[in-house]
């Protein structure tokens, strides 16, 4: 049987360009997997495991910058996309989340393949819609589409975020002979008209006069994707010495004027009192260095955070303004009204420069460990491609190196191991860019049915930095003293790749020295048909000591 | 920092017989892990891969009838715990899930590893609690000994089911040098004492003289774990035509003198008429077989639905009485209050003997497929071993095949492919008899992550049904006729085992014909230091086509 406000769905989706949507098998879904299949505009692909298909959904969806869709059958197949969801609500990317059920007469009569799926996301969704159980009155046709246009638009409206429709399906699912697809192309939509937050002059007056009593400004962008005008106006204000910009390397804002190094010697005791800001500036996601997190928490300062809408987080304990406004602009009207701080701003690029400066040597004279292979690595990876970094040392190393050139994603909305493989996979599929994933052994082979599919990767690399173990734990004071660090802190374990390479196709490549490193490095972007890895073997123990040995060093120098 | 409250937790875990935990690594949860870990009388194991580990836990409680502990870190960690908690649910298995969590002041602040942790399981838990967030005042100790008290109580109070403990901490995580753990033996204990619920004699007088207006009475147990006093009362019914016991696999009450072969001939409409019952009497969970599904649905009888207590289902449509009180005291009841009907029995008993005269030749004559290859090997698996069966297939298969004596275990309660490797893992956690699981591919390769970790599983045996593809989809009539078959509901997958056992170390076997499987199962159940896989090997296309035929000619036997 054919419904055709389940075509409609699809119909308005696409009317909205949503045109790519994620699919796991399943039977009691079939009548909304058909019509997404079947419609000529969108792309659909199958992921039978949903705990990757909904990361994949998500590394789709954040380079798109548009919903994508999912969708999967009834039962426990909805809450493995539970992670993913959790992942988009916290890093507002859009999901349009669509689950078949039982119709409401079979919930918790022990029919299979049936949980208690409506609202089972909870506070993790923008909202939470349930079709009607069949169309047989107008006014559930039009309850219908409302929910998808309702949803969709929810999806996208600032904060962006994942909004789940749950579709109570009854039998038979599957059309008749000669029953045809046909898609309403002048199906109902809602158009919405998203607004830009601006803020008045009157506003504008009285925050000019604010700022004249601040002379030591510090600009924090948290994460989000590169932007060239933000870039440049930033560059402009930094340049000048207006105010220094620090720039956590998720915020895909680093640059020559900005500061880079600063996880480095922020949490330098001898300096802090002097790099404290009178103002923190604040836009963008969450940042990744806990040593400035913790100094801008000690600051005193007054911080102003610049967002569209959307409640406002506190990660620095010192918020005093939320100012609702779009970040370019507000950071224009700064840029005309705040004078220069030679002085502060020096200290900050002196530190920065030093560290600058050191930092390539004390790693060219380090022991080869991951992190001189990041470091390597970093290089050669191409300028502008997408490099995905997986939580949780990945992402800490390559904060630690500075500036760099790729764009940088990361799953820090929930800040988990798992799903960056899939996250990275999901890129692939929105670009011909090389796309790099530089991970851990826990998160890889945690995530492995990610490459569990038949679509095509070509230009999928992977750092596989394999110490067999959870190596974070070691770079801890706590679980490090514990005799329990081994089995339960850092959880060794025996995988390499290669079988996995094996598995799917992948070609495979071990090292574990520099020299190899390099020699494998070489040809590692040319052209191929299927993805890469590199293996970099290094032993947790020794990386941890390489990473506090350079810590140590650099703390020498800037003293 | 060691937090009392925290030990006390597990010292009433422990009082109260909950000895086993499986823990997954992260440090918010710390100071649960080492409390866990320290505890003399508690085995703790560690999972990475947290969606595996609960289905592992969900596994061991599943034999041991006892809730196991679960712990894991703040953040989407939780989430991935979800596909197996709503399993346990409606299984009605009892687990303790513990998970740390920020302190309310970091929730929404865009710190790492921060979700919304509260009530995140929705309507799959029995109970949703949340600690104290310090311990300084003597309410607050009170009331996380309340709580832990009361969860572990609750979890196993019928219907037993999951409960969520979460824990807000606050840092040091770790204890600090010279602090001991300290387990105070004589931390106060809420006992629980369970009642049974039993019937009044007045109550037993109106349903003996209801009982005397039915003279076709057809017992069907639903999922439950082997019971030999129940097996013996339903043997002597079923000897003397009583009633007709209709066992399907999952009941684990199958014998000679039940009907095991149903779903031959229950379906088919030449018999339906005379097999219709006037007096359906269930008890246990859900069955298997859609075909009995849909005969007591149209049977027009009143239905008896026997259990403790909790909601009640009503899976065939039929219900009309619940009836409060233990299965094997009302079958006792029954057995005493109702008189043979030789015609009703012999009829379904020769049906069933039919199918059973027939099935072995046929199966002899047929080709090698999967439903050959298992019952081969049902053959072998030794008697009162453990036998675990993967949704989808697998499970039917066996369905179909009748009488068997292993202890029959298969995750009914959501019927979802997610975790069967899992759940089988947990069981060779209980166990030194041998564990088979019998799966599909797809199931398989979802639920990998289950071998990723170091405990030795020497009595594990896996039958691998392996025909690239989700098969069941081509036994529907629905999905069989679309083109999108291979792609978006078979999902065609690649993979074979070879590489998976390399990695894990399992010993390795692939059959595509029925000498080579009767050669490798010869030896298949000798002593290993390692788990053991057969491959079989088999096309989806054939598979659904031998089925049907032996279906058919059944059929035409019984006709």
């Amino acid at each position: 049987m054919i419904l055709q406000p389940i075509l409609n769905l699809v119909s308005i989706c696409s009317q909205k360009g949503v045109n790519n949507a994620v699919l796991s098998p399943g039977s009691r879904c079939a009548p909304i997997t058909l019509a997404f299949v079947r419609h000529p505009k969108i792309h659909s692909r199958t992921i039978s495991d949903e705990r990757s298909a909904a990361f994949i959904a998500l590394g789709m969806a954040q380079q798109l910058e548009k919903p994508v869709v999912l969708v999967c059958t009834s039962g426990s197949a909805a809450y493995n996309y539970a992670p993913a969801i959790a992942e988009a609500f916290f890093q507002q990317i859009p999901l349009i989340v669509i689950t078949a059920d039982r119709p409401p007469e079979w919930i918790d009569q022990w029919d299979g393949q049936t949980i208690r799926q409506e609202g089972i996301y909870g506070q993790h969704v923008k909202g939470s819609f349930t079709f009607p159980d069949d169309y047989n009155h107008d006014d559930k046709v039009w309850h219908a589409n409302r929910i998808a246009n309702e949803a969709i638009n929810l999806a996208q409206q600032f904060p962006a975020g994942p909004v789940h429709i749950n579709i109570p399906l009854r039998e038979p699912f599957y059309p008749e002979d000669g029953e045809v697809f046909s898609f309403d192309t002048k199906v109902k939509q809602i158009e919405a008209i998203f607004s830009e937050s601006m803020i008045s002059s009157e506003v504008k007056e009285k925050l000019k006069s604010k700022l004249s009593g601040f002379n030591k400004i510090l600009i924090v962008p948290g994460q989000q994707r590169p932007n060239e005008k933000i870039q440049k106006t930033l560059d402009r204000i930094a340049s000048l010495d207006k105010a220094v910009v620090v720039t956590d390397t998720i915020s895909n804002l680093q640059s020559e004027e900005s500061v880079n190094f600063h996880d480095h010697f922020v949490g330098n005791k001898l300096f802090q009192e002097d790099l404290k800001p009178d103002l923190i500036i604040s836009f963008g996601k969450s940042i990744i260095s806990k040593s400035l997190k913790l100094f801008l928490r000690n600051s005193d300062a007054e911080h102003w955070h610049i967002q569209h809408g959307g409640y406002t987080p506190d990660t620095y304990q010192s918020l005093t303004n939320t100012i609702s406004c779009q970040a370019l602009s507000f950071l224009n009207f700064l840029d005309e009204n705040i004078t220069a701080n030679q002085f502060y701003s020096a200290l900050w690029k002196q530190l920065d420069q030093k560290v600058k400066n050191s930092l390539p040597a004390l790693l060219s004279d380090a022991e080869f460990g991951e992190y001189k292979a990041i470091a390597t690595c970093l290089k050669v990876i191409p300028d502008h491609s997408k490099l995905h970094l997986a939580n949780s040392m990945a992402i800490r190393y390559v904060n630690l190196l500075g500036i760099r050139k790729q764009e940088l994603i990361c799953n820090r909305g929930t800040s988990g191991i798992d799903g960056s493989n899939s996250t990275a996979v999901g890129c692939t599929f929105t670009t011909k860019d090389p796309v790099t994933l530089i991970t851990g052994d826990l998160a890889f082979f945690y995530d492995r049915n990610a490459f569990w599919h038949n679509y095509t990767m070509p230009n999928l690399r992977i750092i596989l930095l394999n110490n067999h173990a959870g190596g974070i734990f070691r770079l801890i004071d706590g679980p490090a003293k514990q005799p329990e660090l081994e089995e339960f802190f850092e959880t060794k374990q025996n995988l390499t790749a290669l079988n996995l390479c094996k598995d799917f196709g992948f070609e495979y490549h071990s090292v574990s020295g520099e020299s190899d490193l390099a020699s494998v490095l070489e040809k590692f972007y040319h052209k191929s048909l299927t993805p890469k890895v590199i293996e970099i073997k290094t032993e947790s123990i020794r990386n941890a000591d390489i990473l506090k040995q350079i810590k140590q060093k650099i703390n020498e120098r800037i003293d």
